[in-house]
């Protein structure tokens, strides 16, 4: 299975893909290339000091999203990637992304979805006042943050939080439950399709959902 | 500390409440009234055998809401109360009711507020696919389910899980949530005001947070 990570940051999820990949933890998945739709990413230079392909389209070289988007397309296919992995990638991914990806791509969203969706998760949840917060894996669709869930994780929420901190707290789960379910798919554990997710094997899963709340 | 507990039906969160109590585990406060709505309600039966006042008021022998919840904030103050625990009470609390005894008033939620408010919150959880569920205790204020979060916990839930299924887990979780946030207001570690809770020794509580996770 061949991976493209698609980051538009600093790219520490990616870097948690690329410590699994280098451990043996991603069940034979391959990180074949890394895209960032922002030139000075830091994800970019995190996939060429491992010399993996790092391509960069900016959005403002194309004239429209469709442009834009058939581009990118073009790339993944030129790699055959197989699975498509946002992580950290700060767009919206409009119809000619999902019409060639879409039951192949994956994010990862730093709450507890369907709690606090879009921009800011962590500060959402620090605002709204819970006590349990988290992260979430899920197939990407047409809406915000909105596709099937694949696995979570949870932290605790303190009264002194700021966002920063929630984050920092997430972060560390984050990079426990990415890797796992890019292996989890890999190994055929969980099966995509547009739409749609399955668990053949479910029951193998469950000691790890426990485990994501048991932190 | 005196509470009215209003339940709708079975009244298992009463019994935990009822157990704390016996057991020394509310900070001395006192179970002075259990209400329903019901008149066949498993809850009033819990009350009576423990020698606890138990009353019902019935909706349908009133000519309005106003009325009826006129009727139950005259009951309330006749007996003192300081703290009202909607625990399974299923009715959506009216002006009148909020005008006495908003910021001394909480519910317990099947679900991880803001997520799943309303009815069937397990059957909406189930549907929607999450991974992670819980319960919360909230302030009640004017909206459905939206009150100030005052504490939650988490359970996992998995593929094959029904409604039913979550509901039973969940329930366990109430069962040591209610109990335990009752004992802090009692105790001062959580204040409650109109709209709004103050946690005067956060620090002390962070732990018992965490647990709530680790399940």
């Amino acid at each position: 299975m061949k991976i493209a990570v698609l980051a538009s940051g600093r790219g520490s999820n990616l870097e948690s893909l690329l410590a699994a990949e280098e451990a043996g933890g991603l069940a034979g998945a391959e990180i074949s290339l890394v895209f960032s739709d922002q030139p000075l990413a830091l994800a970019l230079e995190r996939a060429k000091s491992r010399d993996k392909k790092a391509v960069c389209l900016s959005p403002r070289d194309f004239s429209s999203k469709v442009e834009y988007e058939d581009a990118l397309v073009n790339l993944l296919r030129a790699e055959d990637i197989d699975l498509v992995v946002l992580a950290g990638y700060m767009r919206i991914t409009g119809g000619t992304l999902l019409a060639a990806y879409g039951g192949r791509m994956i994010n990862i969203h730093p709450s507890l979805l369907p709690s606090f969706p879009g921009l800011e998760a962590q500060a959402q949840a620090v605002t709204a006042g819970v006590k349990i917060s988290g992260c979430t894996v899920h197939l990407v669709d047409a809406g915000m943050d909105s596709g099937p869930i694949i696995a979570q994780r949870a932290v605790p929420v303190y009264g002194e939080d700021t966002a920063a901190m929630l984050s920092a707290r997430i972060l560390v789960e984050e990079h426990k439950l990415l890797p796992q379910v890019v292996s989890w798919i890999a190994a055929g554990k969980v099966v995509l399709s547009k739409g749609a997710i399955s668990f053949p094997d479910e029951k193998s899963l469950g000691s790890w959902i426990k485990e994501g709340i048991d932190i």
